[in-house]
């Protein structure tokens, strides 16, 4: 640990210089309070940080792993269902586990600036805890005993600030004075965490980056348009977004809690399906629905998962999936297509019928989502802003007018597209059903697999469609990205005789440069039936299964 | 059936004389051609129906069945379960079945111009298919196999036409001419029925009297403010208001499919909680969810059904329930006082905790109710009046303007209510939890007890409060009818020293006339958790039961 030493402001402020306003100068304050958290031992050197930047991807675990400790490597290296049997034989303490994810986290942030807020003191804490539970009661706290995990900004955890990223709610409560809310306040799936034994070592804003170098054993997000699972595509991870209903959301912040016909759903990001599935299991069986009137009361469901061995002995019930190549709206990029080959030959080899997928247009579920998600002319965004004079990022600069926030949609206008949402799930449910026809076995097909968006990776200004995941919200179906393998300039190549479909399409396809996108993780996106997640996390596994039974794409 | 003859158009004509308008035309011509359908040996002579209008109550039994020969009597007062048993054994036909409800519905409407769309001829013709499949497969075609229902007429039946009342919408399909749909969509709901094996004979608009009167096994209405409940506790029935996503209303015509936040769902009534349960189980083992996107995948859950002899032998597990005499907003009729105190007697007799109920106020659901449900000012309810020039019936006046629907709230407005219902939703669950600490049992109670509405049946003009029912709605809870007592005015005499609470419960109990309601049905709400059908049911039969093993109130 000899490259790490004193933070220094130039390594951390990345405005540098002057702080001419008073909101940047509340959020240097922030970012330098939550740094000097990091304990003195686990500060990177200057040199290591001018390093890092130099390497051609920083999602590089050996460059990370080469600044740890042989034990802290081990431990955090090792996957959630090990580390709990190590836990409960006593080979591991809960303190072990967690002390050793803050030191991998505090590095992942010190290169990447992922963390809004730093809690390893009150997880080592709660970790004691769970270490003189377990001394007592020889038994672990619950299925996630010790497990590190960090989570998106939005949820409230007691001891921790919640700022989603906006000055203005630095010091307040969702932007109050007063309420004597703040750093008290619990979501309710933070309290389910908490009787689960899982252990909050920070929040976010940049969980893909957490997850694939590792920081925490797991990483809860939101997603309304794919926040979930286009982190986990570009940073070659597993990622689950369920239906609403799963998964409890009571008690975040914003933003439009009025904005209930397509809310924001939480999803979990890992570096495993597995871990996905501990994740979900365990929060299932805290009974949620108890506690958040939007929760659904259907446990974990065993016998919804696909098992090679069901069925018939002679002749097992072999799951067939509709496949997605492009969706005739904007075609993905080489190497997003050639993951979708791999996994369609993969599976197909396995004798699964993979039947192509042509349901209602993404484009009219694009439509769709734009008004639902922000036909309030994003007023409450406005608003937050406001409160520290802060501009808006690029990214959402599109959304409002110069002045202020757009006009919203009348409320006839508005309910005529929730009604025309509810015409396309309908229209989309009937073409799943029909597929029963071609399916081979009889039943409408399992899942369907499609891009996760057009791009492999995503250079910074080149995000042109998202229809792929849209939909998957418009639709309310729970979606698993599969990391399949990397772009690669030697073999995803420019299509000369490219002809586009539309504007769109050339634009997207114009941006692809095989240089630029070498190296990143290209995926694909499985999808299930509504609030059939443990059917569909089954599913996934088995495309990654049939992915690493070999042949010659058979990727990561 | 000697009292049986031709119709005369002063028999069926309530408005008499002259038509003047255009739609009053076309409502007497959709009238008389309904009535035509009824076969000329089961009309009624004009000194019956004179005689039906003196009765004291025409929900009057007996009355009913003194037209009727033996043998439709003897079918039509048989339970569900046992005419499937005879059914299944060849001792019954589907056809005689049908046959037989078909000639009391025909009476009931002839009494009470209840059906909008009558089915016999095609309802027989389905009784004979199903008699030719019993025939040849010797097992019946399905859980519901030849039994007789209507429904509301929002559900498009293939050979009946859909008006909903609205003169405008008579020969179009939901107002438009040209789309080849009408009288042969068919909503989703009735396909599952006809794969069940059940026989639409009519579609209604006044199922509450064709139940009481036993014109057909159960009845499907739809409700977002107590359109089930109402009409089943003012005529002594039980009822199934369901949560939202278990029973389907796709392809049920409007209104406002724009509405999404808090939608009318589809429920049933029925003389018995067991037709109720059959009828639930039967629909959900079609598995619904497959071709209804908005249903949610929760096969029919026997293990969540209460048994009294579940739970440890010496000491079984006794549900607790929470019990509301009164809002404290308006106070119920002394019937539904008695009512109330009765089932509370009763279950306290067996053990049962009672746990006064004290949830976030039904005022605040009352105002949020009405937001959501008429915040875009019911422009389409306005629009469908306009096609055909008819006024608005007395009941909805106040919902518009002298010349034309109410501004609709503007979007930001409404997603504020709806953000408000959120929160109220929350505080009522956590409220719910909280009567953990006073249930002797441990746990939060298993449903709560309160009116259905302020009053024992229902005089013209009088409805003054729905905010015992608008607050389940609000909050998505199943909810069962379970009729109690009859209003007795030598027992249920106004209190002398009431002390209102407010205006309108001064209005309100100012209203009871205790002569009035004399033999009227009082009825009591069983509400559960959301989503828990199976549960609620069973615990609503444990009411029953309770009501049924005597005490000095047990009511009928």
């Amino acid at each position: 640990m000899d490259t790490l030493h004193e933070p220094t402001p130039s390594s951390v402020c990345p405005l540098g210089g002057q702080l001419q306003h008073a909101w940047e100068r509340i959020a240097e304050q922030k970012r330098q309070s939550e740094l000097a958290k990091i304990p003195g031992e686990w500060v990177l050197a200057p040199s290591v940080v001018a390093e890092a930047k130099n390497l051609p991807s920083l999602t590089d675990p050996p460059f990370i792993e080469s600044l740890l400790d042989a034990e802290t490597c081990r431990i955090t290296t090792t996957d959630a269902t090990e580390l709990l049997q190590q836990m409960a034989s006593g080979e591991l303490t809960a303190v072990q586990v967690v002390i050793s994810f803050c030191k991998r986290a505090a590095i992942v942030h010190q290169l990447t600036q992922s963390l809004l807020e730093i809690g390893f003191d009150i997880a080592i804490r709660r970790a004691k805890e769970l270490d003189e539970y377990f001394a007592t009661a020889n038994q672990l706290v619950g299925p996630l005993h010790g497990l590190p995990f960090t989570l998106k900004d939005q949820f409230h955890v007691k001891g921790l600030e919640t700022s989603m990223g906006y000055v203005g709610w630095v010091d307040t409560f969702e932007g109050q004075k007063g309420t004597n809310k703040e750093r008290r306040f619990e979501s309710e799936l933070v309290r389910e965490f908490n009787t689960l034994g899982a252990v909050v070592i920070g929040k976010y804003m940049g969980e893909g980056v957490m997850q694939a170098l590792r920081g925490s054993v797991f990483g809860i997000g939101t997603d309304i348009g794919g926040s979930v699972s286009m982190p986990a595509s570009y940073n070659g991870l597993f990622s689950l977004k369920p239906s609403n209903g799963r998964i409890s959301m009571k008690g975040a912040a914003g933003p439009s809690p009025g904005q209930q016909i397509m809310p924001a759903v939480a999803g979990i990001m890992a570096v495993s399906i597995a871990t996905i599935r501990l994740v979900l299991r365990s929060l299932l069986s805290t009974e949620p629905w108890l506690h958040d009137p939007y929760i659904v009361p259907i446990p974990w469901r065993e016998t919804e998962e696909y098992h090679a061995e069901s069925g018939d002995l002679d002749e097992p019930y072999r799951p067939a999936f509709g496949i997605m190549e492009s969706d005739g709206v904007v075609t993905p990029h080489p190497p997003v297509q050639r993951a979708l080959k791999a996994v369609k030959e993969a599976l197909s080899r396995l004798g699964h019928k993979m039947v192509p997928w042509e349901p209602p247009s993404n484009q009219e579920s694009e439509a769709i989502h734009g008004q639902i998600a922000r036909g309030d002319g994003c007023a409450d965004v406005w608003e937050v802003l406001q409160l520290s004079g802060e501009p808006e990022v690029y990214e959402i600069r599109g959304l409002f007018e110069p002045d202020g926030p757009r006009d919203p949609l009348p409320l006839l206008k508005y309910q005529e597209i929730v009604a025309h949402m509810k015409d396309y799930r309908n229209r989309y449910q009937e073409y799943w059903m029909s597929t029963a026809e071609n399916s081979g076995n009889g039943k409408p097909v399992d899942a369907f697999i499609s891009p996760v968006t057009v791009t492999a990776g995503l250079l910074p200004d080149k995000f042109c469609y998202g229809g792929y995941l849209s939909c998957v919200n418009v639709l309310d179906l729970p979606a698993v990205v599969v990391p399949v393998l990397f772009a690669d300039k030697n073999i995803d190549k420019a299509d000369e005789n490219f002809q586009p479909l539309s504007h769109v399409d050339k634009t997207n396809m114009d941006a692809y440069d095989a240089e630029a996108y070498h190296g990143s993780p290209a995926a694909v996106l499985v999808v299930g039936r509504r609030l059939c997640e443990e059917k569909l996390l089954s599913l996934a596994q088995m495309v990654v299964d049939a992915l690493h039974t070999g042949g010659p794409d058979s990727g990561c």
